[in-house]
């Protein structure tokens, strides 16, 4: 497997009949954003949104880029952090774009990592009944995952992203360059999504991580170029397959049913990135599967390796200093929007790259995996 | 022109591909809501939301009506008026029902008027990314208007429903003697709607309107029953040629761009229903193709002649004790979400059954023709 040189651009389309649209995938694309964006506008005129830590890195090279094609951009600055993603800043937001006459024909563009763009999906999707939005995500996190298949929301005391839309962006804009200033902790929580992708269904993509994972980790960026376009077609094939998660699409939350609980304990503070809690949940996805028989042990022991050498965190004990209870954690994972009828869906697998889906799983097999991991 | 026995029950489809749903219109179909529903619905719970003067009078008859298909119920009860349809109580409602845990799989009901069926309809779109919504309009102005074409949404200080989504219900069921308990300001508020109908695109259905429209407010079942159903058919044929309101359904709004404006003036306040608003928007409509030189005088007069006739307002001073400058009525209207490029498309018509839309009106025209019904 080779890895391509990093002046190349990538553009994927994602198929979604009326609302397909493409990913642009390249180094230095914040700077192209105005060629890219302007064909697809309906007005010369847009919103950038974006949060205190991006903005000053980015915002002045973004808006330069945008008014080389006459675009005419306003922005709006949110603060940064898990908590921007709630009623009372989108009230805010959105107060701010209907004063400053928003209408129907503007798009937003959302610059900044998954919250900034779950928000800004959202205030699209519902204002005026919805407007057209431009993604263009400044983490690993949001250019592998959030970005990419439609997926806006809010969190709420009862969970993360229990409100939302499903709503398509016009083009999603993925500049590996903008990662060179992420802090490595923020890189490697992204990177757990990474490992996630090869872990659904590509042996060989997990087999490359493991021989380029931590080149990836150092900055190489052809190595990331590699992964982000790996991973962003991959999440393309399976949300394209099944754009309303009613099938295919729940394997994409390989790890998250584990992780959102413990982000629900640690009331998703910077304390606990959302990768890190994914971590932890996919090598509990597999504990449970081997515990149930379905997966050879050396598999689950093999992510685990692989996690642990690139710094993340593996059990419950690493992420939370006083484990709670597994029934308060089962609790919190029973209201995950997955849930059918009281039973709860389970992303479980065979091996790496054999991922699939459960929902017989008995209470007390996941409550063992929990206490184990937990140490209690 | 005949008037059908209201023993009758009618079905008509909403052609919306997949998202295409069925509107029964009858007698008593409260008591049979438990029927109509139970095939719909993917599982047996659901929960009912109404407001404290609908559901005194219909909640136990529908509950009783699920019972009997084995449909689990339970009930939220909002307080009634306009001012619910906000994000304070928007984001209260999505708090009890997470707490309550709804699922992907449990659907809304939503059981009064305009105000509850575009909250509900609203909370289901975004509720865990959407769930199943049910639409039970009591009111007329809901039977006839709001609660068909999957318009939901809130009010924010900026304007009526400038917060939303396009989001279709499974099944609406419209149960003409619910209108027997409703104030006779109410009908005739919804009437206006019924008259907006005809002047978009059925004379004939004016000249029934003429001759039968006192009949229809004071309780003859009949009349209502043929009256629903034929504004029903015109607003099911106009939403399904256009579901997301690019072009042809954008004639529903008749009289609603000069209404919002006078509804923003009085703070969506029970001073001045949406009904009542649009009757006099449409005289201005009217009155504004006059000027323009595109509507004979008599046509416009004719309608300000039945609109008098059945009670309804047609001049802004018989609605605002003390109206306000032009101008500002003007920019309360720039603030319509049909705004393009800074341009407000207007609702015009060369007479009754005969409207259109237009982009070119100068601003001096308008400002004329509201300085004239204000009386300044």
């Amino acid at each position: 497997m080779t890895i391509p040189p990093h002046s190349e651009e990538t553009s994927l389309l994602i198929p979604l009949g009326p609302r397909s649209y493409r990913l642009h995938i390249g180094a230095g694309l914040v700077d192209r954003a105005g060629v890219l964006v302007a064909p697809l506008l309906k007005q010369k005129r847009v919103f950038v949104i974006s949060d205190s830590h991006v903005a000053p890195l980015y915002l002045e090279r973004l808006q330069f880029s945008l008014s080389q094609e006459n675009i005419n951009s306003s922005y709006i600055i949110l603060p940064s952090g898990e908590q921007t993603k709630s009623f009372t800043i989108l009230e805010k937001l959105l107060d701010i774009l209907l004063a400053a006459r928003c209408e129907r024909r503007t798009a937003l563009v959302a610059l900044g990592g998954g919250v900034i763009g779950d928000l800004t999906g959202f205030a699209a999707a519902i204002l005026l009944r919805g407007i057209d939005i431009i993604q263009i995500p400044t983490t690993l996190l949001a250019q592998v995952d959030s970005a990419i298949g439609g997926k806006t929301g809010l969190n709420t005391t009862y969970g993360k992203n229990l409100i939302g839309a499903f709503y398509q962006p016009k083009i999603v804009i993925v500049d590996i360059t903008t990662l060179a200033t992420l802090p490595v902790r923020e890189i490697r929580a992204g990177y757990a999504e990474v490992v996630k992708y090869s872990c659904i269904d590509s042996q060989s993509f997990f087999n490359w991580l493991e021989i380029h994972g931590l080149q990836l980790l150092e900055g190489d960026i052809s190595a990331r170029h590699y992964a982000v376009r790996m991973s962003c077609a991959a999440k393309a094939r399976l949300v394209s397959d099944d754009e309303r998660e009613n099938g295919p699409r729940a394997l994409l939350n390989l790890g998250h049913t584990f992780g959102h609980a413990l982000e629900v304990e640690t009331g998703f503070g910077a304390e606990l990135r959302h990768g890190e809690a994914v971590s932890v949940g996919m090598v509990l996805a597999f504990d449970l599967s081997v515990r149930l028989g379905l997966c050879p042990a050396a598999e689950a022991e093999r992510l685990r390796s692989h996690l642990t050498a690139v710094g993340l965190p593996v059990t419950i004990r690493q992420v939370l200093a006083l484990p709670p209870e597994p029934a308060r954690l089962l609790a919190h994972m029973a209201r995950d929007k997955k849930v059918h009828d009281g039973r709860m869906t389970f992303v479980l697998a065979r091996g790496i790259g054999r991922s699939f889906l459960n929902r017989t799983v008995e209470k007390d097999q996941v409550l063992a995996v929990l206490a184990d991991s937990a140490g209690i």
